[in-house]
């Protein structure tokens, strides 16, 4: 590879395929000069969706044929074994092979997570890897993890998380020592079920800037880095969050269309709305992040419009500017601690 | 006891005690002559809080005095052991001994759960209590459980969960064949982790209306009656809505403040912001229910003000007056299976 970053983008994917990620790529990469983007997939309607585009950045585009495409409702474990020219699978072995930095895809989550992991294989000294992403605070945001890549986890494995996500914040964030919580039912050490009181104990002694249990609120609310759980309640934890976020709009929204009062409230309240809107957007939180493998992967929402993927690009890209695989790897082999002090 | 409904409440629990707890009390009775309710906490507080009152609802009232007080950050462990004659203690004491119906109490929620389980010990084929509570739901309300009475779950656990929470639900709203789902990572039978896939596999086989899993935006949107967790992703769960909801209102609030033209345009959203408000108020959802226990417990959120706690003693009358505990323990008995069909 050249000099900069280069991303291997599963164009297939996601609920609108081409005519979203193709003018993503085109956006995102006239804004940044240092990547280039190899788009992987069929390649007709990936030609001529660039076809359409007029833009200067259309000479650091590769298009990677791949002949077959991963239905977002396929069964992951059959996607993994069969479809191995599809364009999720190829833009990972882009990735195994060095032809690129990361991957990126808004595809079918399990599959992705799945090849990934059968693909690229787990870092050493990392069981199982986690998918991170960034939850908007109060004051800013935090990086939880993991989001569903291991639902079923051993204290040991939450630890290698609270190790991986500590690091990933120290380079992304340019912070010294990122405070890290551990997920829990209660602040005092004695809660929670038996493998997070085991987590908390091997945290309390590890090398890390370890603050303590987070309750549910405190993920808004605390202002800790970094918060830990296994996949399972990670995953649940996020959905919740978005499926009450949405409700919100929606009844919002609903109550502003009752009646005349209600259209003229909304027009006198549209500023107001809509910096909270802006603040709380999801399509700026999108690109969440597998680590823990030998490789880079973004998972894109697979709903995402243009704005939203070209969010998920740039958190590919920040992940390779700022060396995190190098900086885990490194951080794991000799003493299993973050290299960031 | 007499026909009707007595309650026992702890009067002394929560941020605000007697000060909030009695006038709620009192509020509450004059809206429903067929309850009664014995007062439980020091003596003095009390009658100072009942002088202050000139309510007809005066003589549906008992004090019942009480020595101590659980302080909200006890440790939960000592306060069993050691507050024998504190208003919560007591409170449980005269459900379990027959002079009250159910015990209401804003107190410390481990001390509660801790006191609830040790003195009235759980129904027979039920091995773990489970706190209940409704969630605000895109067309009406939900009951989520366990909120954190049992952390640890096995899927047998978790099958008794969904038996009385259908039972619950057939009771309070009345419905036929309530339906039952599994809160879960992913809408196929093979997610999860491994307790979750078992438990299932439980559900799947029982007489139960199971609907199968639900994700977490599923809480919101799934139009489901009963949704089963364990106790630590259901606890993390609530607490995280929770947080979420508290920092919209935060961040929307401080919006609407920012210079002249957000206050404007406040005033003018006002009557569609106020219904959204009062929709979402989670005044009106007070009232966690601990059920699988040989009497029943309702407990307040700490913070409850007046309206709140009427909530709970509300929420306790009806589980009173729809039989709850004896259609639970029937339903449990010859076939541990709800007995509403």
């Amino acid at each position: 590879m050249s000099s900069g970053v280069t991303l291997a983008v599963d164009c297939m994917g996601g609920d609108h395929g081409p005519s979203v990620t193709v003018p993503a790529v085109l956006h995102f990469l006239e804004a940044n000069p240092d990547v280039r983007c190899i788009l992987v997939g069929l390649k007709e309607p990936l030609e001529r969706e660039l076809g359409r585009a007029a833009s200067a950045a259309r000479q650091r585009v590769i298009v990677h044929p791949a002949s077959e495409v991963v239905a977002m409702d396929e069964a992951p474990a059959l996607a993994i074994k069969r479809k191995k020219d599809s364009s999720m699978r190829v833009a990972i072995d882009l990735v195994k092979d060095g032809s690129a930095h990361a991957a990126v895809s808004a595809g079918n989550t399990g599959a992705l997570m799945g090849m990934a992991h059968f693909v690229l294989r787990t870092l050493p000294g990392i069981d199982r890897p986690a998918l991170v992403a960034l939850m908007p605070t109060v004051t800013g945001h935090c990086y939880l993890l993991d989001l569903g890549a291991s639902p079923d986890c051993t204290a040991e494995n939450l630890r290698q998380f609270a190790v991986m996500g500590s690091t990933l914040v120290a380079c992304v964030e340019h912070r010294d020592r990122p405070t890290v919580g551990l997920l829990n039912i209660g602040s005092e050490a004695i809660k929670g079920n038996a493998v997070v009181k085991q987590a908390g104990e091997l945290l309390r002694e590890s090398a890390l800037n370890f603050v303590g249990n987070i309750e549910g609120d405190g993920i808004f609310w605390s202002r800790t880095d970094v918060i830990v759980s296994d996949g399972f309640v990670g995953n649940v934890v996020l959905k919740s969050v978005e499926g009450l976020a949405k409700m919100f709009r929606h009844n919002l929204s609903a109550e502003f269309k009752r009646g005349p009062i209600g259209w003229i409230g909304a027009l006198f309240a549209w500023p107001a709305l809509a910096k909270f809107r802006k603040r709380f957007d999801p399509r700026h939180y999108n690109g969440a992040m597998l680590i823990g493998l030998r490789g880079l992967v973004v998972k894109s929402h697979g709903s995402a419009d243009a704005t939203s993927f070209a969010s998920a690009l740039a958190r590919a890209a920040v992940l390779v500017r700022t060396d995190v695989l190098q900086r885990i790897s490194a951080g794991l082999a000799p003493r299993e601690e973050p290299i960031a002090r």
